[in-house]
């Protein structure tokens, strides 16, 4: 069966999701509008609730951009999640947390309570930072290179991973008449000492009924696969096409099993901006409106630093300058210069085609046409299942749970209800004995 | 009108709590406790519940004394308040974050975002880390000195409330028409560049209906108390007398004063452990029988450090040892072998004297007395409010709301609902209008 990610973002994934008439005000940061995502998404059966981080924001240089978009105001994830922790019972609540700027025994600990709260719904995106405007904020002016960066990070995960196999799970045994709280046999202090970090333990934070946060990755690169080969149960990935995606879930799958791994214990899961609508030409038009949402100055901007001419002295309306590409986007700058001369196409045109969809890949249609795309996609063995991405929210993640959703389940191809109550339970993710307990569970 | 914080914690604030009949198992990590405990204290229209916090945790000496505690596994402070805060609506959610192992940043975008959450519900305990054990999960084996220290913590505090002031209450516009998501004006960069921390901002959370998070203290040193009275609206404090909670609280307002604010803009709330029963002799008799429930292991164990003398030598039930006081608690160990000797105490009686109570000012009696305890301190400006410190949750918890709130009630001591929405509306602290904006809250 077919796995679903809702990744939350705000008013939604549409660069100006926040303009579209049906969007509410303040949506960035309404918990109440986060209640109603998260509601629609359980009711749906979506395995889990995705959230992102950036610690990003922007430089002064940026206002212009940032005053336009939606993405100046958000929630922290972790108190967010909690929130609805509360409020949810079967749903899985992941967020992302860097290596970057934060201690492993903080990182540790925050999904280790949450997923105690949850009751075993937790899981952890590990990244590492790599926006410019991050390091303004923690004391510096620069990320460490890449390389530095995911050798951090390996080791980051590590110590998180090491301090949430603290305690086995019996080591609280809470017997009142021998005044014995716990079992000191069954609790193991991690004592790392390694490159970057020394961490002693012991976590605070007991195992949760699915023994421990589930890890989730988003690498793309060379570092990236082999980092989530190696200790991601879910991964998620940017694809536009069924035959580059069904060859990096092989990748991933072999790399997996290299390492020793079950291949199914990794859980490929592209992104997906589904545009449902009644038919294919009102999806296409409904898009349209949104494009035509972007304002010029962001446009023109972001326009401007994808191919390194400032055309904010040209008309917006006129052609695209003919520009010799320079700086280090070189590839991209070519492609989006030849595109707009083949078509003649104007600046507003060219910065809705490269700015709107933020890279991800649309889907247009009706419920129908969407639910045959997923299909084709996951009967290929492109996708465990994917990371859905609504345009905007609530719209368009209603019209993909009232829509699209009931033929998934209809052909057999997702669930009519959550089979556990734990989010490795419904991603059917075996449960991860604790490595001192191997030899009983076994039995 | 009085105030009153409830501070949680697990099991009890008797160090022998969970193993009392009536403390639930696995009381610290429970969920259902924890939501069962905050719908008490809203029912009895609380201020405010306190969560403390330390990333402690114990070194492989300790743990023949922390397994016989409640106090090796915990939830985290930020993901339970969050959690909390869907399911409560008007009590103030307060809980300590460290300056010494957090970035500034992001304790400035948690706190923000719960106080979004929550709408307008939050407070951040400023606290600096001490306890030996910390370090160690930090790549380190030492806490810096203490002045050091709070030089840090007040820097630190500076940027977190220096973010917290990154927007305009109406920065937001969110005009859809026009396209502008905020208006620059109105945002402010903290672009914070001192001895300790440099950060440039701005923070991704608006501003809540309180303003920004309450800021909260509880520092008794020299040090400390210079920080709280700049920073803190609300101090809790350990006060074993009347006079000596007076003098503190005289001095803490007139240090206030001198940082030119007003003096009832900082509330004192001393901690009290109530035993709340149906008569004097009950209440007595209940405590004795915690007491009882003291492990001897840990009881000998914190007496021996506390004394300097190695007392697992001895018979639990025999004298105390005559030996000569040495090491760095002279006068407290003088003075805990003086009374042993006058008393003629067992080593038993010694520590559940002296371990029990864990410092905090302990009343005894039935409700009338509990209340009467009470009214007199704030009669004679001992205390603004109380931070309530049951010895067993919930037990404790529901015979003071059940019998004292109603009495300090009919005696108009206690507000019979909230007066407002917001933390700090029901302290009857003012808002804090943004800086930019005084000459218009002026108007």
């Amino acid at each position: 069966m077919m796995k679903l990610g809702l990744f939350v973002q705000g008013g939604g994934h549409h660069v100006a999701a926040w303009r579209h008439p049906l969007t509410p005000r303040g949506a960035t940061q309404s918990f109440a509008h986060y209640i109603d995502i998260a509601r629609i998404a359980e009711a749906a059966c979506f395995d889990m609730i995705f959230l992102a981080d950036t610690v990003a924001t922007f430089g002064p240089d940026d206002i212009d951009v940032w005053k336009r978009g939606h993405a100046a105001s958000r929630l922290e994830p972790l108190t967010l999640l909690s929130a609805l922790a509360a409020i949810t019972k079967n749903i899985g609540l992941v967020a992302t947390a860097s290596s970057s700027f934060n201690e492993p025994y903080n990182v540790a600990r925050f999904f280790a309570s949450l997923d105690k709260i949850s009751g075993g719904r937790a899981g952890w995106n590990l990244v590492t930072s790599a926006s410019d405007a991050e390091p303004f904020n923690y004391g510096r002016e620069k990320h460490d290179p890449p390389a530095l960066r995911y050798a951090r990070a390996e080791e980051f995960a590590d110590v998180v991973t090491g301090l949430w196999r603290t305690w086995e799970d019996d080591a609280f045994v809470e017997d009142k008449q021998a005044g014995l709280y716990f079992d000191a046999a069954k609790m193991h202090m991690l004592n790392h000492a390694g490159e970057f970090y020394r961490v002693r333990g012991p976590l605070t934070v007991r195992r949760s009924p699915q023994g421990h946060p589930l890890v989730v990755q988003a690498g793309q690169s060379e570092a990236g696969r082999a980092l989530a080969a190696r200790t991601a149960e879910v991964v998620f990935t940017v694809q536009q096409n069924i035959d580059d995606a069904r060859a990096f879930r092989d990748d991933l799958r072999a790399r997996a099993r290299a390492f020793g791994r079950d291949p199914d214990s990794i859980k490929i899961m592209p992104g997906v901006v589904p545009l449902t609508a009644a038919s294919r030409e009102d999806a296409l038009a409904e898009f349209e409106t949104l494009q035509s949402l972007i304002h010029p100055e962001q446009g023109v901007r972001v326009l401007s630093e994808m191919t390194g001419i400032d055309l904010s002295q040209y008309p917006v309306d006129g052609p695209m300058p003919d520009a010799p590409p320079h700086g280090r986007q070189q590839g991209r700058q070519q492609v989006i210069l030849d595109m707009a001369k083949r078509e003649g196409l104007t600046i507003r045109q060219v910065y809705q085609r490269a700015v709107g969809a933020r890279g991800h890949r649309l889907v247009f249609g009706d419920a129908q046409a969407i639910a045959d795309d997923l299909q084709r996609w996951f009967e290929a063995g492109a996708a465990d299942g994917f990371n859905i991405m609504p345009p905007t929210f609530p719209l368009y993640l209603q019209r993909f749970a009232d829509g699209v959703v009931p033929l998934l389940r209809a052909r057999g191809l997702f669930r009519k209800s959550y089979e556990g109550a734990t989010l490795r339970e419904n991603l059917g993710l075996g449960f991860p004995h604790h490595p001192a307990a191997k030899s009983i569970a076994a039995k």
